[in-house]
């Protein structure tokens, strides 16, 4: 990380997250990080109010387009200094960026949310991933096109995900029918900042397949089935149409414009963008099947690749070329992990674990509450949890489903709670490996990545016991930064093949947690335990979650 | 309250509490508290470890039998003094207890933990109502009562529960057989109490029936069932044989030496002992049918009589004569209710709210979390508990099930759960009351008495709304002690029937609440997920629930 005065060419990787986007900079000589930095969004997520002061509703998040681009100007600038070079050593650009996130726009590519007659209507802003307030249009899609038995859903486990494209324009266009005739464009966040690169539009395969209902074989959505969803839908495929690139193709070239907003050389080559997440896979180092990534943050997703498509429930998403070319990229995920445990810190934490965490841990209470769970056995002593406060993504994908704590005794204590937390997130992985491995796809490895497993030993020894394998939690904070900037390097045609390009730029793995034998009976008991809750609340009692979800209102 | 100067007579009543035992002296003229006053116990509940530092087991909760009779001496020397009375104002005493609450002595009423050779033993001590160590024990006691198809299951709504007095018992057998030996008998707390002030040994119909399997037609469980259970348990019936005594009836008098410890007048009349929670109905002015009464505390008892012997479930127990003379008295109740609310101020409680609580409340946290949900909608935003944090008493009588939230969400909020879990509560209530009403016997109106009710008029409101009646607040604190002075003037030959004792000394009514219609609808739908949850975890997957169980070692 040290920066070096030396001469070789270095890749940027931009990670537009949730809260802040990041830049690395990655030697494409070697592979180190020679500098990064990152940069908040100024208005962060909108989940309450617009910055125009309109109030949203429950369970919208929206982010500001703006902010995007301040915060990447920032990132961008910040990193070449702390790495003490100038623009030109950058061969190429990746973009990363969270997903389903999609703005409209008119046909230039100008946000709705920055047309004066649309500003203070919140569905002219874009819907960031987590906009789970679509829950209806999520269900009417799915109803339709499972009564049409359309075969796109065969490529996402026979359900359409509440956080996607379709969904999120379909609320647009019910809730606010001028405002959907308005946007001449759904753009991905992802590719729109693409377009402010390199003035070109282009749109990613990644999102368009794992995220937007596109497949290689039969294109988007047809119009048939638009139109039985809504007639005025028929047509939102010239919404989204035009050239699908691969991430790692050559987008296009950065304008003078965006040179100077950004600080970059004009003419460098941009890639086409990709989903932050799936980034993470060649960012952690991993090229080809065999191995699951899992990207741990406040949500956590699930990568695989396998040389063939299989089609089972479990995975979110399977797209050709998908992750990386040649392969078929698996997406899975849980809505909500790192988030989990912030809530129960914010909800749910006793006086005395804040005093006792200020007198003997820095007042770090996740330091504290990871030291008393660990003395709790496995089984959190009679608690667990279902993980579900923000839906299941994967096997059961229903945003509506909500968690639980069962078990709960008048002795149950704070680290209790903790532990059945992190456990319940660690069996809902269990959930996934084990579809993936009843299906047939090889997984022999598991690589973690973010600074959950990085910063917590207690949590990632729970998920290699409860898992029952090793488990290889990457050295790097900056794998989908990385994945992005290996992206770019394949822009820039700067390595031969994407494997070449994850051997030189992946990140190498810090140390590999090895699961305790002694614990896979007991833990086989309470998995045992947390699946029958998971298939009643999940499948044979859904409609109780349901009623439970329309309490809420 | 104020005390005055006169010379009409006055009943004792003693409440011997989980923590402390209470003293309420009672005009029998014009039922006037003239003089109460508690004293807490020594010891504690003994749940971790023997006065002499022995470990105790997970669910054991144990009391020191010294405590009861050095709190009585100071609560009734308290009591008159407060008073500005003597003695020989009191014209009998009443002995209202804690059950089941056994303790084994020997034939003299030495307990065995005041012999020194057992005082380091745990199974030497007086098992306090709430000692759950005895799940394995009740399982067994049920298992051989249902294969005999025991006809005394059919006052107990099928099940022996796990704090009555055989599980103790055979607890103690089967762990400590030396002890049992020498365990001459096995006797409750109140009954020992009795003896104290007396010298005579006497057996309370109401615990010997609620908590002893005792009844009027066919007396103690036999021989051949005990014998089936564990042939060392065969001859259980001599520990506990003596005179069955009814509540009201005098047990005998005070001896020149208790009148000398406790500080009463030689001679004064006492009562049979009776379960605190039973003498609540009296002392709350029901001297008949039709009316159920709710004891309100750490845990709720309802209880309720009627002109014959219904059979259902719901009901914990049915004994002639068990509450007042001439009706059959119905138990069912509650095991954690106040319990279940300081757990979640214990183990759950945000920062922001004790901060928040400390600028506005003066600190006290009940308030604004009382106001907070009393702003969230029936239903709790989503959020329904299931409030069996120490088991299910009714009318599922399981020990073993445990309490669950379900319906978590990232956005939920400690006063979503706070009113989740008073709700939870009422819907318990409910299971509970329609229970009775499906039994056909007469509920008109409900009477809720302690603290709880007292002191909350959120909680009340909700649980008027959720059971759809109204609900007449007693103006009392003291009804459990006032019940045993009704009984304490019955043994004096004070009045001439128990309904002119109740009009007399029963607690008037301070408020009745009436339920909101515009909430029924709403809810009547949260009743009916509360109720599919209730019999999910407490029917069909019951064996999942003490599977849980078995987790917490």
């Amino acid at each position: 990380m040290t920066p070096q005065s030396t001469d070789d060419g270095i890749a940027l990787g931009l990670d537009f997250g949730t809260e802040s986007v990041r830049a690395a900079m990655v030697s494409i000589v070697d592979g180190r990080e020679v500098g990064t930095a990152s940069a908040p969004y100024r208005h962060g997520v909108l989940d309450r109010a617009l910055p125009t002061g309109e109030p949203l509703g429950r369970h919208w998040a929206l982010q500001h387009p703006h902010d995007w681009l301040d915060g990447a100007a920032d990132a961008i600038r910040g990193a070449l200094a702390h790495a003490g070079r100038d623009a030109h050593a950058i061969v190429g650009v990746g973009v990363a960026f969270t997903a389903c996130t999609p703005l409209p726009t008119t046909a230039d590519g100008t946000p709705l949310c920055d047309v004066p007659t649309f500003a203070r209507r919140p569905h002219a802003w874009p819907k960031l991933w987590k906009h789970h307030a679509a829950h209806t249009d999520a269900e009417h899609l799915n109803t339709v096109a499972q009564a049409r038995d359309e075969s796109f859903l065969t490529y996402y486990g026979g359900r359409i995900g509440l956080e996607w494209l379709l969904p999120k324009a379909l609320q647009v266009l019910r809730e606010a029918p001028d405002l959907y005739a308005a946007a001449e464009r759904f753009v991905e966040g992802g590719d729109w900042v693409v377009r402010q690169l390199t003035g070109r539009e282009t749109r990613n395969a990644c999102a368009a397949g794992y995220k937007g209902l596109w497949n290689a074989d039969s294109g988007d959505p047809g119009e048939a089935f638009l139109a039985a969803v809504d007639p005025r839908l028929a047509d939102f495929a010239q919404r989204t149409s035009g050239p699908i690139v691969a991430p790692g193709t050559c987008a296009g070239h950065v304008t003078a414009a965006a040179a100077e907003r950004f600080g970059l050389r004009p003419g460098t080559p941009v890639s086409a963008a990709t989903i932050d997440a799936h980034a993470g896979v060649p960012g952690a180092g991993v090229a080809g099947p065999g191995t699951m990534v899992a990207i741990m943050g406040t949500s956590s997703c699930q990568l695989a690749m396998a040389d063939h498509p299989y089609r089972f429930e479990g995975f979110a998403g399977l797209v050709r070329d998908g992750i990386l070319p040649g392969y078929y990229g698996y997406e899975s995920g849980q809505a909500a992990v790192g988030d989990l445990f912030a809530w129960h810190l914010r909800e749910c934490l006793p006086q005395e674990v804040v005093d006792a965490a200020a007198r003997s841990h820095g007042g770090d209470v996740h330091a504290l509450l990871s030291e008393r769970a660990a003395h709790v056995p496995p089984g959190a002593g009679g608690v667990v949890a279902l993980d579900w406060h923000q839906g299941n993504r994967s096997v059961l994908m229903d945003g509506a489903l909500s968690g639980a704590l069962v078990g709960l005794r008048l002795d149950t204590d704070a680290a209790q709670i903790y532990r059945a937390l992190i456990e319940g997130t660690a069996f809902g992985a269990r959930v996934i490996v084990e579809a993936y491995r009843d299906a047939g796809i090889p997984i022999d490895r598991l690589v973690v990545c973010g600074g959950l497993p990085r910063s917590n030993p207690f949590l990632t020894q729970v998920y290699a016991d409860v898992l029952d394998r090793p488990l290889a939690v990457s050295a790097s904070d900056e794998t989908v930064a990385r994945g992005a900037a290996i992206f770019g390097a394949l822009a820039a045609d700067a390595f031969p093949t994407p494997a070449d390009a994850v051997a030189c730029l992946g990140a190498p793995i810090a140390r590999t947690v090895t699961p305790d034998p002694t614990r896979r009976d007991a833990y086989d008991r309470v998995y045992a335990i947390y699946r029958r809750l998971h298939d009643h609340f999940g499948r044979d009692a859904r409609d109780l979650m349901h009623d439970l979800d329309a309490l809420g209102g």
